[in-house]
């Protein structure tokens, strides 16, 4: 409760105290998870004055009554819409100015119609964004939890991924093996992409049967307490090629030296800028098509986001992810990742597994 | 091929024909999907005249150029706008009334100035959900693919629920046993609620150890090729009491007596009627706190919807959840769901778990 709380005055003391508004409407569902640790929930109103409250339709009800602690729990009526409730509410409490954070073009307009001109409405996510790219200790330790999960997942990789195996029977073994031991579920859909399928970064998991000498890129992530972990190894099934080395102590040089790199005030354009030049400099500058990395928390990907374009500087408290690749069409990928928490004065990696292009057999 | 390329032409006949469009923006990931057939894009735009062009970000763009067959690929570079490239083609095209699917307030506005009045924009999301809720050929295969793999889990959850095991440790077989028959991961987060805690519909699965008697309602999800399926069964662990058995023969009677009317022309609002009326004959009417059934399909959750309020009516093709429940709180809840699609002269179940509240040991 507390914890909650205090994440609730955080936002009051940013949009309240500092910018001048007099109302926060959050509807982001992991938002409201992270204000109010409660699954389930339509929307919470945050008045300058008065009680905090959230928004729930019947069937979630009784459990936001139980889990929401100490928050007013209004209760929608079926087919009741939450802009029309809203709106009469922000009437009510006299609020004036009215920061929202992600409402979609239509709830906007509607909201905005309730209001009628008489309480100021802003589109302000980047308020709470804001918020959630600082972890707290609790958050912390649910995403030491959730790298520790993902690491259980690539010990697996290594053990099963063999030629003849399937990568979705490889990603099943993967993902049981989390779940056994205290995942929640996946972060996001798990890669197993092989052979020339490694070459897309998002490949996901085919039918297809990993042969003898493929690339085999495993992108992973479990969850807890709703918070992700994101993990990528990258192995041969069987002996790899000389090429194949090649690649991987290149991607695994520039992966290490942008982790070197990661600490308070660290611009993220200029970590991306060391890995990339790391890549660049071995000949592959063109094949390394996507951004280093992106922060993590509740959602897999969030701020900051470390690219050649981004305009954030690292923080203590941030969680982002390291991520180099080089990507050969019709030759195959290799990618490796950590999930990566800034600290005093460096990074800590949240997850630890090794690294080896080859499975130990 | 031919298939997205007639869904596209569907939605050119409905925006273009029949509503007077002459372009149409889709953003929405699952409906990128329905049209494409291919993941990781950004945007398709169709115009009257012209080809019909996919966006994707340099990440997945050689998957793009591999996948998104019939469609011109257009590449976005890291930080370009996705919004503004858009709109300068929409100019490039002469395009004078363009409908948009799913924008968020800040997108739409972004387009609209880049737009500077020259073309009119309108959110016609509804239109594709309009194809979307009526499933061809393709689809129903892969629906019925993803109401097998579920029973599957059911299967698992009746042979291993027992007073001792964990409502996470169960979550872990059922999914398993999913996956390893080629489910693509897990429609929604597995439901695993078990004692008091299944009075709340959404109750997630939590550590809680499952108790002799517990009432334990299991409502899980497989995926294929991007399609849900969504069953639920309750059951409890060792003997039922008689209260129990009571309350499953209630929901059970109107889960059947809801499914018998699913039809086509049937109301769907009148179809929840059927079922609510069930339940509040028997005394328990104020405890089905949520509508009968959601549309199902590349989401979870999508049209048409059946509760009291819905103004939908059913279609040959569409796929909906029959889903009623009786929660009482402090005691336990009870539901039972199929996944129904609609036929030309009933209803056909996707998931055909057999209903037992006890476990047959």
């Amino acid at each position: 409760m507390v914890k909650s709380l205090n994440r609730v005055d955080a936002l009051k003391e940013e949009a309240f105290e500092k910018k001048g508004f007099d109302g926060f409407l959050v509807t982001n569902e992991k938002s409201l998870l992270y204000f109010t640790s409660c699954p389930g929930l339509a929307g919470l109103l945050i008045p300058k004055v008065g009680e905090n409250t959230v928004y729930v339709y019947s069937t979630n009800y009784e459990q936001a009554k139980a889990e929401a602690h100490g928050f007013n729990v209004e209760m929608l009526k079926r087919g009741e819409d939450l802009m029309a409730k809203i709106g009469a509410e922000v009437k009510t409490a006299k609020i004036k100015k009215l920061a929202v954070d992600a409402l979609s073009y239509d709830s906007y307009h509607s909201l905005a119609k309730c209001l009628k001109g008489k309480t100021k409405l802003k589109a302000r996510g980047e308020l709470v964004w804001e918020l959630r790219r600082v972890k707290d200790e609790n958050e912390i330790m649910f995403m030491k939890k959730a790298g520790e999960l993902a690491d259980v997942g690539i010990k697996v990789a290594y053990e099963v991924i063999r030629p003849g195996i399937k990568e979705i029977e490889a990603a099943a073994e993967i993902e049981y093996a989390m779940r056994r031991e205290g995942s929640w579920g996946t972060a996001f859909e798990s890669i197993v992409a092989s052979g020339a399928r490694s070459a897309f970064p998002h490949g996901g998991c085919s039918e297809r049967e990993i042969e003898n000498g493929d690339l085999v890129v495993v992108d992973i992530g479990a969850a807890y307490q709703h918070y992700c972990s994101d993990i990528t190894r990258t192995l041969v099934a069987g002996r790899a090629s000389e090429k194949q080395k090649k690649l991987y102590e290149i991607v695994k040089e520039a992966q290490e030296r942008a982790f070197q790199a990661i600490k308070p005030k660290a611009k993220a354009k200029d970590v991306d800028a060391i890995a990339r030049k790391v890549i660049a400099d071995a000949g592959y500058g063109g094949y390394f098509v996507h951004g280093l990395g992106h922060g993590i928390g509740l959602d897999v990907h969030e701020q900051p986001t470390i690219n050649s374009q981004s305009k954030d500087k690292l923080m203590i408290g941030n969680v982002v992810t390291d991520e180099p690749g080089i990507y050969l069409v019709g030759f195959g990928g290799v990618r490796i990742e950590d999930t990566v928490l800034v600290q005093k004065r460096h990074g800590d990696r949240l997850t630890k597994s090794p690294y080896s292009l080859e499975t130990r057999q």
